[in-house]
């Protein structure tokens, strides 16, 4: 495939079509049946498998950009299609199929004391725009999820990816296409002008809550410009509290795997605080473990006395979130010192204790003001997948609307619905 | 009970510091046990009974000054607090008090694959705005359903009410000290300053949400203007769709309560819309019923013909709010163009059908896309108490979080709880 004419029309109105369409198509995605959206979604992963060498072919054009443009090895590694990845995205597609359809589904309906029945009709929430960094599959990912959840998407993907994405574009049109749904339903973005976004968050008429994936500053700048709800997800600083009552094996377990299973994902461990009565014994043997996978140790003075390798932490380390192979660790007198901590320098995101008291788990998880508090598991378990919703298109560190990871029923609302009988009100 | 001084120091510290306040108090009462929430929620309702005369004198001040510019009659009514009003109010907080508190209760706890438990706790936001105008009960009714889903308040009133909402907050602030909750957790706004409103709703560091009650122009202005999500309420522009497969005596019945049981109420309908086949034989019932209340109907041609009492309806008549004794109506072709006016002209308000066909019925209930849509009753059960919420501080329009009535449940979000036993991940 050859990579399609730069788009010469005004901007404005090429997104306000693309608008129109996501909108016309939208209210037939919101009643279409499940089985055509599955239909949908399937033949988008044979058109993936059909397609695959021009799929491949696009995703090396953009490789070979971003060569020229000497881009970061890091960003270079997200924007690669490999066979894998490929394969990876006909697995979610047939993944998201299997799903339960969120639509439609009624809940609570209950009689009254006026004898109607009242009861909430799960219904998708219209168009979402999405806008993300250059990973090619994250298109994939998101769409099938929005289409799952009976509502049109406008994706717009990195310029870095613009090859790619045109060809992924095709196959969802062919999937849309053999199971009879409008083409409008799922629309890439197909110019790489920056301007596109600014039209995509402010054409509040057409788009019904954009969903930001990327860095802090996407993130950031997309909330504070766009007139349409934004479901985002700013930092990750996740702490793993070890109580003075916590198993010795399960907190070494934990606080070692919410460090070291993955360091570039917003649900590692950055902060480890533990109980001055049980430091001395498991500080040890965790920095050990540390230091033997090559992660640095930066530490509050006692700390360091137990963890004579352990470098000063300083405020910016609470607040950090790394990414990376290195651990703030601080000795708090109790658990009341370790929720102040979290309140103070936490991002809402995920927060885990580790313990066998059980008034003190459930005590921290009340007063724990984040998307996901745990008891005596690891962090890494903040996810989509792990939570059973099958897919997500993020996780939301908002407190509106979507909490935490963000499936299908995290694209839908709630309408109520009434049954009556020829009821008035007196 | 004389007006306090009016505030001399700059409104931006002044409101910084009533934020402040609200988010430290908001920490407590999220935490707070049900027994003290509805004992602040008691003690506020026997303080109102004990200082009933200086809340009427106070009253009275604000009546004697809206008497002297002149305000309209409407907002005089609304603005006077009498006997009833102010029994209503305690009412009020005696009901909240034995509703059910949303706070901490964890729903869909399963197991996973992996072995850890994965749940959602219901939250409170955080700290709610509230911005109405001069209706002096609903300071108490807003606070109170606030406080018992664990949030904090900052209630902004109409200048008009300032007396009387001075009053009402003496008695909060009693009833919450009584119960031994943080006086933060309920503040009144008590300078009549209008750069205050400006303030509350771009602190976002401090308030979670904007709850603004009021006319179109108000809502409007505080959506465009604040940097924190708003719940809002704009048009009810409700219809019922008499199908042609209605019942003839619930047809009428329904037309009739829908329109005229209040006139001023955003659930009320304006547009009947009715199928061709059924609109000679209950079109001629329905107006004679609405003519027999000075109901003023306009009307398109068909209607007219069998209507002679019916003026000409024009496009502006489809999208009228009325919130009077005057009603639209259109005969269709059948559910389809009932459907499409719908969409055209609604505001995603409230939207019934009449009809005995289950199909139609059900299609109807999936495909409207309104907050509340209902099958053979009147749009007037449109209402947090009908739907058996106990308490609502108002009606959403939105698509994203709280749709229809908001009540407790709709002042809280979900945050996931993850149990394990020293879980980790692989």
């Amino acid at each position: 495939m050859r990579v399609i004419d730069v788009i010469t029309v005004n901007i404005k109105d090429y997104m306000q079509d693309l608008g129109i369409k996501a909108r016309t198509a939208g209210k037939e995605v919101a009643v279409a049946s499940t089985q055509d959206k599955n239909a949908a979604l399937l033949a988008t992963r044979d058109a993936i498998g059909d397609m695959r060498a021009m799929l491949l072919d696009a995703n090396a054009e953009d490789m070979e950009r971003a060569r020229e443009k000497q881009l970061e090895p890091a960003l270079m590694d997200r924007l690669e299609l490999t066979d894998s990845r490929v394969r990876a995205m006909m697995d979610g597609l047939s993944q998201v199929a299997t799903l339960k359809d969120p639509v439609g589904a009624i809940s609570g309906l209950s009689y009254m004391p006026s004898g109607i029945q009242v009861g909430q009709m799960r219904v998708p929430l219209g168009v979402i725009g999405i806008i993300y960094e250059s990973r090619p599959n994250v298109t994939v990912e998101a769409a099938s999820v929005a289409l799952k959840s009976g509502n049109a998407t406008i994706l717009r993907g990195g310029s870095e990816a613009i090859s790619s994405n045109r060809a992924i574009a095709q196959c969802m049109a062919q999937g849309l296409s053999v199971a009879g749904l409008p083409a409008g339903a799922l629309q890439v973005v197909e110019t790489t002008d920056r301007a596109a976004v600014g039209e995509l968050i402010t054409m509040s008429e057409f788009v019904d809550v954009i969903v930001p994936r990327g860095g802090r500053g996407l993130i950031e700048r997309i909330s504070r410009e766009s007139c349409i709800p934004v479901i985002k997800h700013l930092d990750g600083i996740c702490h793993v509290y070890i109580d003075d009552a916590a198993d010795a094996e399960k907190a070494i377990a934990i606080a070692v795997n919410a460090k070291t299973q993955r360091y570039g994902t917003c649900n590692t461990m950055e902060t480890l605080l533990i109980a001055e009565s049980v430091a001395e014994t498991l500080l040890p043997p965790i920095c050990s473990a540390y230091l033997d996978k090559n992660v640095e140790i930066r530490g509050c003075e006692r700390t360091r006395e137990l963890c004579n390798q352990a470098s000063v932490a300083a405020d910016e380390d609470w607040a950090a979130e790394y990414l990376a192979p290195i651990v703030a660790i601080r000795v708090v007198s109790g658990m009341d010192e370790a929720m102040e901590h979290i309140e103070r320098w936490g991002s809402s995101h995920t927060d885990a204790i580790v313990t066998e008291n059980h008034t003190r788990a459930m005590q921290f998880l009340r007063a724990v003001d984040s998307s996901s508090v745990m008891v005596n598991a690891s962090t890494r378990f903040a996810d989509g997948f792990e939570y059973g919703l099958g897919a997500e298109v993020g996780i939301s560190t908002d407190k509106l609307h979507a909490r935490g990871p963000v499936g299908l029923d995290g694209l839908t609302s709630q309408k109520y619905v009434v049954l009556g009988d020829g009821h008035i009100r007196s």
